[in-house]
């Protein structure tokens, strides 16, 4: 059985989408238990409706809900210890359950999960990590906005946790890693990205391929199953990619419509065009994973539909059958035992955005 | 007359590019003059096919071509005061002519326009713009990789630099300025961008419409005229957005190319695809504009065909003729008129990554 806490308050539609799409999710894999937590006159009249899912689940009533908007401060201040969203957290933190999904807002979620989790021993900065859509499939991209500015050993701590990630959602025995970087020779880019580069060459890692530096164009093509940034640069690519594929869109809306001669050929063609739109529904794959903590927690997009919302329960229920944070802490173990210094030479003052 | 230097030899294709080239420009401008620099058994035969480009233009041989793989370090020690890049650059610093274009290979462009015509008086550190597709239009968006990490003066001068480029190239008086960050709130993101935002706040400026910050979403959406970033961020969004864009047209291609039907309506919307395909096309888009130095140097993509390479030749001649570099001037002496103890702040370890 795999257990799947939920907070059933966050995002833009709340229980409307939540329990929808765990209806869906609970069709699919018969050993998943969620333990939802929610206002109950909200949640329950719609949990009724779905009578096989109600079986499979218990609900924990909460009278606090974290807003969209709070900020991660007013979010502690207000919804520690009680609210929907760090509920769900604590169920992990307390083994209740092995997974939590939000799609609550994401500096909330990330200042409670820090507060409640803790970041892993050996870990001095969590890092969100995305699944990005590629010509060769997928990749993992990390961080994408949990801090910002990251060190060397930093950045090979994220090296790390994204090639467990990528072991457990893609099922890669030894994924390619590179480094987000403004060109590919040695020579080039900050000092960080630098020396990240020469520990991982000279770490030799078993469990991941490091390929050296890479650039934002390499990204989409799938040149790495991993690519390794701090979190400014790989919040700024992220988002710029998700722009660029609504531009994209939008192109081809206005290109289509402009004569009935391309009308009649887009309703000919309509078939590659709803897969075409299929892939580049940010919605759909859009769920942010936190990695460095004592336990997983799957970010959902806030304006995910059921769909968006039951893509990001699966990515959860996943990496918890593939034993995502078992590979994770075996990595570390291994290569903190291979360079013993690395440990030392952290620098303490994390920067925390916690404010953001 | 506008006079314009052209290094023939830069770019994948040279001379066989950059001429038919200078021949479509020619046609469109008649009061624009080049003079070119390149080997002569190789431009001349060109040259020769083109009448009446041969007669608004003068040759000049120089032996020596930089490589599009050498470093810039290398292309200083080989190809200062002889190579066709060098040349090109050189007639702006002794007024022969009014801007330089070159498709050669941006590391070593930027060296010696660095080297060559220095950095304006009241800035430390040059930038690449480059000019983004928009749903609304066109923005400027600065620096795409001319350094790496800017201070919080070095981003207000940018958005100086930036202004007067929308100014001069799109005709808009006052551009509205957003600075490139993780969130839109106030106390959001690195302290560098913070502090620039407070600058530029309370500056105040006449010459430009500072909106605050942006996110990577927010460029493709058109929602200023000019997005100001430091160098390592703004090359990782421009690469990224050229990739999504090939990702997608990939997309489009094997969505379309799956069944006779999805064809068959493919030919029938082809001129809406042929708009489409023109909007996305890189090539043509592609020219980096230098800022920051005493003279202009565009910078046209290395795989640009003559389209894309007059393009850039366009951009040049439009940039003189609104007189650019006098705005720009005139706009930091405003600024720093106003603002006296902004020069003394800077600081002066300023990393120019002269070897990437």
């Amino acid at each position: 059985m795999i257990r799947i806490s939920i907070d059933a308050m966050g995002g833009d539609h709340g229980p409307d989408v939540v329990i929808p799409a765990l209806m869906t999710v609970a069709t699919r894999r018969p050993d998943a238990h969620f333990i939802i937590y929610g206002q109950e006159n909200l949640v329950r009249p719609i949990l009724d409706k779905h009578p096989r899912l109600a079986e499979n689940s218990e609900l924990v009533h909460c009278d606090v809900a974290v807003g969209m908007d709070e900020k991660p401060s007013q979010a502690l201040r207000h919804g520690r210890w009680k609210s929907s969203m760090w509920k769900a957290i604590e169920a992990v933190k307390s083994d209740a359950a092995d997974v939590c999904i939000s799609a609550g807002n994401t500096g909330a979620l990330m200042a409670m999960s820090k507060f409640c989790l803790r970041t892993m021993a050996s870990i001095d900065r969590p890092a969100i990590a995305a699944i990005w859509p590629t010509l060769r499939g997928e990749s993992v991209v990390l961080d994408v906005g949990a801090g910002i500015g990251a060190d060397a050993h930093q950045l090979v701590d994220f090296a790390i946790l994204g090639t467990g990630m990528a072991r457990a959602v893609f099922g890669i025995e030894r994924p390619s890693v590179g480094l987000l970087n403004v060109g590919v020779e040695e020579v080039k880019g900050q000092e960080e990205v630098k020396e990240a580069g020469q520990m991982l060459r000279e770490a030799n890692l078993a469990s991941l391929d490091y390929r050296g530096f890479v650039e934002g164009n390499d990204i989409g093509k799938g040149a790495v199953d991993v690519v390794v940034t701090e979190g400014f640069s790989g919040n700024i690519a992220l988002k710029t990619a998700e722009g660029t594929a609504r531009q994209f869109a939008a192109y081809l809306r206005e290109a289509i419509g402009r004569s009935l001669l391309s009308r009649l050929g887009y309703i000919l063609a309509k078939g590659a065009f709803d897969r075409l739109r299929e892939k580049l529904d940010v919605g759909r794959s859009n769920g942010g994973v936190f990695l460095g903590l004592n336990g997983i927690v799957v970010k959902s997009h806030g304006g995910a539909d059921s769909d968006g919302f039951a893509a990001a329960v699966d990515l959860g229920y996943d990496m918890v059958r593939n034993r995502l944070l078992d590979r994770i802490e075996a990595d570390l173990d291994l290569f903190h035992a291979r360079n013993p210094k690395a440990a030392g030479a952290r620098r303490s003052d994390v920067e925390t955005d916690e404010e953001g």
